[in-house]
């Protein structure tokens, strides 16, 4: 029931998301930035709050509001740990400011205000029996009660009520009467790797010194120093499960497997088991629990693909019929795009009558591999299983081990991606890697950073993927690959790649596709895993940067920056407190030397017309001193990029 | 709880306010445009709907709706009775859709689909054991379950599941499982007259024909023809309660009353009663309801002024003094604004303790005068009470009433004025009277029609009222005036005016402020209610005009037509189904021959570049062929518009 004493009107105008039907998403110690109507019937002061409260507390916290526009009120509030937290505003007349003000303009006028003067009694005296009062502020109003009641006293005590101290005490201990309050409104905070995060891509089986020979769970944890060295923090391995053997891809995605071809590891399952398995080459259960174990005292996570797949002698074709489906030849139901069929592969049919066993089962392996100390999935293809499914599933899991974290791999169009954010996916893959000119890049940040999508969606930037070898890569020299990690590690706080092809710029490709000839998919490759050159370099470096750096913890702090050369990319980020500024310039031009004027975006810097400030390359060495807003900065290939620290 | 079967989501995008807090409004007959998202997982095709019905029924009614765009959907419907009505979407996998599109691509590559047609079967079945299938969607599918159970023949039958009558068939009678529904959003109906009025305001105390004698409802019903004559629709007065007797207004708003003097209509209550009595001198209540009769029979309704403020003197203050603030001098607070005083004025005081009383007291006042014949109440000054308490008394009589309409005259600011639409007033007044310039009148028309605005607020445009005489009024010339009526008239579907004295150029104002000089709020005027000139002759043109012409029946059908002269605005509009198109130039400079070069908006118009139509002026009657897009026009301040109708 409402209550008609209460005059004003909140609402929470942004964040926003659908009306409140989602979550926006924060990670500890980030800052929710609330915009907010606050309007009221006639003339009187009013004043709000910012309330904000983990969901499952009763108290709310609060900041106090102001107008930053014409009835356009703004607050902000930092989330100081995980889950789901509550926000909203609210608002009251005030009347201890209202009778202030007109007792001050009508003062001001010449008017006698005795009679004003004592108006203002009933809520002086409100405020002086607030609980917690200090004894100033006791004072203060009791002595300015008695000189309102001395008639004597008409001019000491309308000094007292014009004083600034009683604006002061009136302003910061309201009689908070007929509050009114907005909708509340939900952020999901994660812990920080959810938003800042350092992906490193590998074939297990690949991971022998020795050639020819498959690799093991063993021969990654010798991996593990060299990822450590290059400063990665999550490592994400292709599927580990037993692989098909009943319509095997051979190399080269062939459909007919030669003898001894190892297969994808995404056609998944076999009568060595399923999703809950492991392939019996790689090792034992006891193999991957102890190179988790290892990876974590190295701060790194192990990530893990979780694929919905089943290949033909998956042992759930048998055990679950129901949960595939079967064709009127008595066949069962394999992957198709038609007119393309993809034998392999059978899909899981979400719309059995047996959904629910379904759903369970699946929920079942993921909270298998948590408990074998798996805290990242790497979700392949979720926009081919029901939205519905994930929205359950992710908040099934996290209600559980809010700290696990879900990579959507959905390559779709763009309202399936960002509703996969929505429904709960923690970060998701993006179509970085074909943005490739200064325009494609600064629209697609600003569609990745501004409005709503940046609400609820947490791009992870990927040069390349086994899967993803794109032409101007194929065609590229090692500047343009130095160029595109830079891009990655740069623009965006989560990035990836898929590491000992990039490194070794292996850029082969099958003729007019985008991907790689005699794809590391079907078989196993041998890698020295010695080389260091100046990718190696360069990775380690950026990797080092970023971790120093608080403004690359965040993506949507990402700032366009003027630069009057359409070779040339700049852009400039800062954390929250301001701590840390800098500014990126990118030679998008990986063959010549590029040259133009940046307009130095001073005012965010913080630095007047004139004033000097140093940017630092934190890559070269090199600093300048700039004192213009208009400076020239020149690339040439051999570095083609500034990655400036700006001090003052 | 959930069915996991399902697998499409599906959400309204548009129209959506406040994410479906306040509903939309429309009038009887209009249509609803809803976008929406319509998206699911994999590669299935999906179809779906737009869903409505009135909201106290439970019978859905449904139009398809299609992909307007990439992962975008889109439909309307028409609202076909007053009150609040439901609208959402639907979508569903049409496995018929997904089997024919499957089997049509399998077939094209040289694929053996037998099992493919097979396949297909129980969705066929399924489809023919649906209700209410014609007796040729009967037979056309007994026949193709037939051939395809027959071996022999598989090429008969793949024709005839290859064939359009097929796809026609699962497209028309789709068999909708899993379907998936939006959340519901309400638009709330009005009768027409909320988005199609042409108001007239004159003092009833003015009405004698007698110099010097208080006008009276029966000197109003003398009036009535002229104001039919005109084509007015709505007749408006100002408060015709008693008028305070206690500090009252002299001429010229003076805080001293001479002997005689009248006061002002808005300090309702004296000892003659309050908001529920009539001023004895206007007559009686017999005489108000048998005017508002006589009104009702020449399609005239008069609109009742809603001014919740009391005269010193109002019964209310003796009988509720709780709802008064009292001062702590023991006398009542009247109207502030510091250090301004208006002793002549009460406020209501809404944040007493007696609240329900006083709101309960208010909608009784309502519903007396919905009984007394009142359908339309012009609200003075809603946004100096609170909202709440409107959004509970609008809806409060709606619920009985749905025919009653209210105005708001809240100038104030665009959140407040808007707010008060979302939450019930049916019209409000606005800013036209002093938008002037071509492009402050365009920012202001795309502000009140484009985007969620016009979704919820309604405009009324007046080029003066007894309290807005402007500064250009004050200052303009016969032309002006005209240029004022024909775009307050062609712009809003609603609009109105201070009428005796818009007619007669009366301009006289205090000097220095936007009022007229002896206003009429203070004194009874006398009028020469015989008078016709070139703008009682206009007046009636453009009403005549307006009721003729659908294309003025509503206001966020405005769309701005280029012309190349900043004296010149030009705009198009046209009715919902296109029959009625109509095109205004108007010169915004009184005193010079303007002309330009006009862009017609030909495809708007419906026709293609050299096409030939007809522009016929429906004021001068004069016609122009014109067969170009750009068009040559020049307007004198003789007859400064252009009206067209375009016909082809």
């Amino acid at each position: 029931m409402i209550n008609g004493q209460s005059r004003v009107f909140a609402a929470v105008l942004s964040p926003v998301v659908d009306g409140g039907k989602y979550s926006i998403r924060r990670v500890v110690g980030q800052w929710v930035h609330v915009d907010a109507r606050i309007i009221c019937d006639g003339h009187d002061v009013i004043q709000a709050a910012l309330q904000f409260k983990p969901a499952g507390s009763r108290t709310w916290q609060e900041h106090r509001i102001w107008g930053k526009a014409e009835d356009l009120w703004g607050g902000s509030f930092r989330v100081e740990a995980q889950g789901l937290w509550d926000y909203r505003v609210c608002g009251w007349v005030d009347h201890g400011l209202t009778w202030r003000e007109g007792l001050s303009k009508k003062a001001n006028d010449g008017q006698f205000v005795k009679t004003e003067l004592q108006d203002g009694l009933h809520v002086l005296k409100a405020i002086l029996d607030m609980k917690k009062q200090s004894e100033e502020v006791v004072d203060f109003l009791t002595r300015l009660i008695d000189l309102i009641g001395d008639e004597n006293q008409y001019q000491e005590a309308l000094q007292m009520a014009l004083s600034n101290d009683l604006q002061h005490i009136l302003y910061t201990c309201p009689e908070k009467k007929f509050i009114s309050y907005s909708e509340t409104y939900q952020v999901y905070v994660d812990r920080p790797r959810a938003l800042f995060s350092a992906w490193y891509e590998f074939f297990p089986r690949s991971a022998s010194r020795e050639p020819g020979k498959h690799g093991t769970f063993k021969d990654c944890e010798q991996l593990l120093p060299r990822i450590k060295e290059f400063g990665f923090d999550v490592l994400y391995f292709p599927p580990i499960h037993p692989i098909g053997e009943v319509n095997r891809k051979g190399k080269n995605n062939s459909t007919v497997a030669a003898e001894g071809d190892v297969g994808s590891p995404w056609g998944i399952g076999s009568r060595n088991g399923g999703h809950d398995a492991i392939h019996p080459e790689l090792g034992t259960l006891a193999d991957y629990k102890a190179l988790i174990q290892k990876a974590r005292e190295m701060d790194i996570e192990i990530a893990m693909d979780f694929a919905l797949q089943c290949a033909p002698d998956h042992p759930w074709v048998k055990e679950h019929p129901a949960w595939f489906k079967w064709r009127s030849d008595g066949t069962v139901q394999y992957a198709e795009n038609p007119p393309k069929k993809y034998q392999d592969i059978l899909p899981l049919y979400f719309e059995t009558e047996d959904w629910r066993a379904l759903w369970t089962a699946i929920r079942q392996v993921v909270l298998y591999w948590i408990e074998q100390g798996v805290t990242i999935f790497r979700v392949d293809n979720p926009h081919t299983k029901p939205f519905a499914f994930w929205e359950w599933l992710i908040a099934e899991v996290k209600k559980q081990h809010p700290d696990v974290l879900f990579l959507s791999e959905a390559f779709t169009r763009s309202a399936l991606m960002y509703h996969l954010g929505k429904i709960g996916f923690t970060q998701s893959y993006t179509y970085f890697s074909w943005k490739n000119s200064k325009y494609e890049l600064i629209d697609y940040m600003n569609e990745l950073t501004k409005g709503s999508t940046g609400e609820v969606f947490r791009p992870n930037f990927w040069p390349n993927t086994p899967d993803i070898n794109t032409f101007p890569m194929q065609n590229g020299n090692q500047t343009l690959y130095m160029i595109r990690i830079f891009l990655a590690a740069t623009l965006s706080s989560s990035y990836g790649l898929y590491g000992p092809a990039y490194e070794l710029l292996v850029h082969e490709a099958l003729p007019g596709r985008e991907e790689y000839y005699r794809s590391e998919k079907y078989e196993i490759y041998h890698w020295d895993w010695e080389a260091r050159n100046a990718l190696t370099m360069l990775i380690t470096m950026l990797n080092k940067i970023r971790n120093a750096h608080p403004a690359f913890h965040e993506t949507n702090n990402w700032e366009n920056v003027n630069v009057q050369n359409d070779h040339l990319i700049a852009y400039y980020k800062q954390n929250a407190d301001g701590s840390d500024k800098v500014l990126c310039v990118v030679n998008l031009n990986p063959y010549e030397r590029q040259s133009a004027s940046l307009q130095a975006p001073l005012h965010r810097i913080g630095v007047y017309p004139g004033q000097q400030f140093t940017v630092h390359d934190l890559i070269s060495g090199n600093s300048w001193i700039w004192n213009q807003e208009w400076n020239y900065v020149a690339l040439d290939p051999g570095l083609p990029f500034h990655l400036f620290h700006i001090r003052q």
